[in-house]
């Protein structure tokens, strides 16, 4: 799947929040990143992804993509732009 | 209270972490006071604390602390330093 | 200096913010200091603490104080509320 | 460019970084983040993108693909295990 897609595949899957909620939810989304990576809790195989740094770190990167269609933003645009700016100043 | 008596106030009654587990403490601390201020949810008379934003306010102060601690860092002293270096800036 | 003298000095010193930019800037502060630790730029004697995990994490604590005073939240009884709940629930 | 040719992408254009400091580095972005939301810096036609809420949020999801990288985690395939987990669930 590629950005874009995933940009409009999450804004399908889920209720679209406004801007100032979205950025709340991902601060909650990194504190429990934060709580499975202090606790270690890892994907193991054929056990459920539930409570895992990859579950939350799938979590964390959804909710800056809900927060990126919260702000309208179009983030493979966003990363040509950067890297146009990086390379630039790299030269 | 004040500030120090609050730093050994926590170091008694709380197991105390390393360096990088008191920031990642603080983070998971951080995320839930955006949820419950996401979720507005406040303290009402004579109910309980628990899953307020006056809670979690507290739980990041109190793990703030504690990784003042874990750095052995004695914020009073470090508050009178930024705040000399404010007033000359501001002279 | 205790918690409540804190939240009123800060209140003198600094132009209060509304919830919300409180929140972001609780986050710039937070920000600042992962930079800070990742670099282990730590405070030296004689030298200024601009820069440094002490500057920075007593600026996490100042816009603690200035997000609790953003929402008009008494600290110190947070505090107390707390604790009183921990130590019914650990009897 | 989809999430797994980004992971490989921002592997090739950055030096890697430990668990801990790619972390740390998360947390730094999404201060800056707060800090251009707060200050309502958005990217204007034919202007650089620095500085503004579409740069900071290209580094927040740039930071987060840099810290499954440093965990080796792929998340298109964490993306398909939480999607079916939740569609089991909400069947």
């Amino acid at each position: 799947m590629t950005i874009r897609e995933l940009q409009s595949h999450i804004s399908g899957r889920e209720k679209g929040r406004g801007k100032n909620a979205s950025f709340l939810k991902l601060m909650e989304e990194v504190g429990e990143l934060a709580e499975v990576i202090r606790r270690n809790h890892r994907l193991k195989t054929n056990q459920s992804i539930k409570g895992t740094v990859e579950e939350e770190l799938y979590d964390v990167l959804r909710s800056v993509v809900a927060l990126a269609n919260a702000y309208d933003i179009d983030l493979e645009k966003c990363r040509k732009l950067k890297e146009r700016y990086q390379d630039r100043r790299w030269k």
